[in-house]
């Protein structure tokens, strides 16, 4: 990990005059909402004049093998959440190709129009549970025959809401995101996954046979461990660094057409018979309708119901989508063009408006995949580090291998590449491809995606410290500074939070998820610095936007509150006259230590 | 792996007149077959003033806790080989009964006769291989119906031969035995548990039903895994040293009652319906027969041909037996009490013969199983280092943690009770515990068990070392300065000699596979000096037999053909007047070198 943070960034150049910020301002001039459209005129300029090396910085053969990565990472799981959807709702109202058609149609208008291209946008599972919830309110409100035009209205009241969030720059209020609520967002994205993909096991068993769903539980969990596995190979010394990047680029295709293959093997692997992939006739629509959804004939009643949960939507997506922006262009990658958030969320405004009117699944961010399309397309390098061990007074000559990012193509060729790639499945004889493909690879395709956001989460990394015995734990682990109650108190919180939110994820309130993580901010933000020290909290957490060229989108760094509040706290000794400026001393040193506890 | 070596065994306090060896004598004094019982009568003499601290040395949990694992992993394959025998040969001959008895006899008869209560003696795969070859042959010369006296027949030559390879000192034979073929019989015998482990999954399919078959996988998998990893558990450093040593060493017995519960939970599981074990009523054998077999009835001719095949099973068990003593008593544990190796061969005799006229599967040294058992009865101590690591400049303070062997209860009270615990098991209550067990968790012990035998293979780590990256190899390790062509000649012969046993062990000729090992001694001990100079092979290869304890019961630490070549060498140059006495030097040099070399 720490090689991966070696590479900092060149700072963006810029007119100090342009400078997209708030500090400074006073008067109706310092009100956000007082400005329409501030935030997205500065993303607009600052990345226009990056268009072309966007295209042209594309053709090469990183940009190509991250192409067929990203593809298979984005199109496998939102199959997946479509069989899902189906099983749930018990008609497929969004099937195979409206995934594909809306996970092409967000590609195709963010890889072209979109200030950060390396945000792909896709079918998460997220809304494939919000589609389900708001089919069962509509049974449950006697208007099921009505859901096309009900979920069109609530993606219409979503696309408004965007787009009134985005011209009144409230993208902004991101950077107060910290990991303490993005930790916790990524582990309820990562448990939902994990959930998903055992229920799509289970239906195996109730509408197949008990001889598929065993075969379907075997399938899955080879499947898991070899693309798992195989995406670990850059980690090992086997081969050469060219072998190794090439199987681990390839995992996903290798993977699947392997198991697609294994169970047409005639014999006791054909016999179990198990569920390939339902797909409706090339580019229409899984029921009997046309693409366009005649929304105006929603009774005014359902519309004015529709709003609600548009906001919980939007809520959603602000959180997911921009999420997912931050974590593609976080500060391990070495990034030089700079991000634009409140452009990309009109955008986002824009394909919800599309794809609510057409009756498809709405794309946005995705957040487990966000940070694998910028590590596809990164050119790594292996390093070799001499390293000398003393212990007991005997020294010995060791080394070790760093995978350090050189460079990313930061381009718009890959997503592009990838929509085109969608409409190529989209067509009859890749769909007879589609539906060789039996539906419990995708339960391993969940596991996949979804395992990282479990086991690589700051709360398990909390738990797992916790549960270490503290003699043989890293002396360099800044945590070991700090009272385990502390520690129990920090995670208590957003542990609660996380079951909170799965646990209603699995009821009809499943759409009020959002308020749930949304609620950890401002818990963050006003509650915690009094429960804990500043530096207690700087170990614990850190703001997840941590990249400058992200931070120049969203109005600069922000000061945290246990830091205002001590520079307070000490500008008020001041003032009683004890001490004299050594609050500028402190700040800078808060601030070295912040450094650190984000380098791990 | 370096911490376990830390221990050095006290040197064994003998009189000097008294030591055991071969050097220094001429004349007829100087032939081990003119001195008959010499090995034995030291290997008693030497043994016998520990024989009380063997009993009171046992009365500690540590003993406990290693007869709870050992009893398991010892009685789990047991059980396994007999069910794939059973239906190998179509008639259950040998049955649960027969390897229960055949394991509870050498248990009680090695725990309280043996030199070496350690090494764990019972029913390997390769006796069950033997089993139902000569069952192959008896229907090819069409005396299938005299199977169970010609197997005795068998075993009774196979008596006899063990008596005189014991009595006439030969065990001493076994210090020129190397890793070169020993990893090859490790290699061999932990593809043979894998290939066992697999024909138990394929049968659940043609016994059962395709849906048993998947869940067998299923089982099998989920078993292995939990075993592989709670018993890596005493390797994090979670919780503390008392519960992950205690979860770690009741592994198996977790593992196994919660999968033999697994199975049996209603829904699809228990409807599944996977095979269980088949038991006879309590102290019956399988077959409607008396326990005595009345060999004598045996057509003459016939005794005869069961000769070569009694002496092919001698040399088996020559090599298998004393390698397991061996590995049981290696010089990573910290033992004190002498070894006695001619003394165990001949009480190997003793139940070979009592096994044959009682028609038991015959038991002998567990191979993969035989570390198991030293390493369940040692304490062990984590240890914390810290470490100073400098790189580029930087120093760092790490730690990290070892875990060494403190004492090993060197006593025959774990290998008693795991006998008494055996013969429990035929008892007729635990009988029906046994047959609530599922077949297909056994070949999850099969891959548990054999697959270490793989991994952690001397040619598998070759391959490996091979197939790496030149530049991330570890500096310190020595077969960086060999050519990589020495190395892959040198693994080519014993990759050929495994293949080939691996490959005549699925046909009639499977009785012949000890003749493949053997050969590879010879082959090592004659050819390849002239192939490999000293300096190769004393990193690719060294004595399997390292500790001085076992060392004493064999004559003493042999030299090496190659270093023997070299000092030859160097004794004519001296006498064509070339150089001074500096081979004095070059031996020592080369003794540390070994020495080096046995450590990683």
């Amino acid at each position: 990990m720490a090689g991966k943070n070696r590479f900092k960034p060149r700072e963006i150049k810029m007119d100090a005059t342009d400078r997209y910020n708030w500090e400074g301002l006073s008067g109706w001039k310092s009100y956000r909402m007082f400005r329409p459209g501030r935030g997205m005129y500065h993303d607009v300029r600052r990345r226009v004049p990056y268009y072309w090396s966007d295209i042209y910085d594309g053709f090469n053969y990183r940009t190509f093998a991250g192409t067929i990565r990203i593809f298979f990472v984005n199109l496998l799981p939102a199959i997946a959440f479509q069989l899902d959807m189906s099983r749930r709702v018990g008609y497929s109202f969004f099937g195979i190709n409206e995934a594909l058609f809306a996970s092409a149609l967000a590609a195709v208008v963010f890889s072209i129009f979109s200030a950060q291209p390396l945000t792909i946008v896709g079918i998460t599972g997220l809304i494939s549970l919000f589609n389900y919830t708001i089919y069962d309110i509509a049974v449950h409100q006697g208007i099921a025959d009505r859901y096309p035009e009900f979920i069109a209205w609530v993606a219409i009241w979503a696309a408004i809401t965007h787009w009134i969030m985005a011209i009144g720059n409230l993208c902004d209020y991101m950077r107060y995101i910290t990991d303490f609520s993005s930790n916790s967002f990524g582990m309820y994205v990562g448990i939902i996954y994990m959930i998903k993909g055992v229920e799509n096991l289970t239906a195996e068993f109730s509408d197949n046979s008990i001889q598929a769903g065993f075969m379907g539980i075997v399938v899955a969990l080879c499947y898991w461990y070899t693309v798992h596995n195989l995406e670990l190979l850059p980690d090992t010394i086997l081969f050469n660094p060219v072998i190794r990047k090439f199987i681990s680029d390839y995992a996903y295709p290798i993977a699947t057409i392997f198991y697609t293959g294994f169970v047409h093997i005639p014999g006791p692997l054909k016999n179990a018979n198990v569920l390939k992939l339902p797909t409706a006739p090339a580019f229409h629509p899984s029921q009997p309708r046309s693409w366009f959804i005649q929304f105006y004939t929603l009774e005014a009643k359902w519309v004015f119901v529709a709003l609600p949960i548009g906001i919980l939507l939007t809520l959603l997506f602000y959180y997911d989508h921009n999420i997912s922006s931050i974590t593609a262009q976080a500060r391990s990658f070495p990034l030089k063009k700079p991000a634009g958030f409140h452009w990309d969320f009109f955008l986002l405004g824009i394909t919800c408006f599309i794809g609510g009117i057409l009756g498809l699944p709405l794309p946005n961010g995705l957040v487990p995949q966000a940070p694998v399309h910028t590590d596809s397309v990164t050119e790594y390098k292996d390093n070799l580090h001499a390293v000398i061990e003393e212990e007991d007074g005997v020294t010995t000559n060791k080394c070790h291998k760093t995978i350090d990012p050189v460079l990313v193509s930061e381009q718009r060729v890959s997503h592009f590449l990838m929509g085109l790639g969608l409409i190529g499945m989209m067509t009859g004889p890749l769909l007879v491809v589609l539906r060789t493909m039996p539906r419990c690879l995708f339960s391993g395709v969940f596991f996949v995606v979804g395992f990282p956001g479990i086991g690589g989460n700051g709360i398990t990394s909390n738990a797992l410290f916790l549960l270490s015995e503290r003699r043989f734990v890293d002396p360099n682990d800044p945590r070991l500074n700090l009272r385990p109650r502390k520690i129990v108190l920090f995670d208590a919180c957003r542990i609660f939070a996380v079951a909170a939110s799965v646990a209603i994820s699995q009821t009809i309130g499943a759409i009020g998820f959002p308020i749930i993580i949304l609620a950890l901010i401002p818990l963050r933000w006003k509650i915690y610095p009094r429960w804990f020290t500043k530096e207690e909290l700087e170990v614990l957490d850190s703001p997840t936007a941590d990249a400058d060229v992200v931070l120049a989108s969203v109005g600069g760094r922000p000061t945290m509150p246990e830091v205002r509040r001590e520079q307070e706290t000490l500008r008020r000794r001041n003032v009683d006259g004890e001490e004299g400026a050594n609050s500028g001393e402190t700040s800078s040193t808060s601030s070295k230590q912040e450094e650190t506890s984000k380098q791990e």
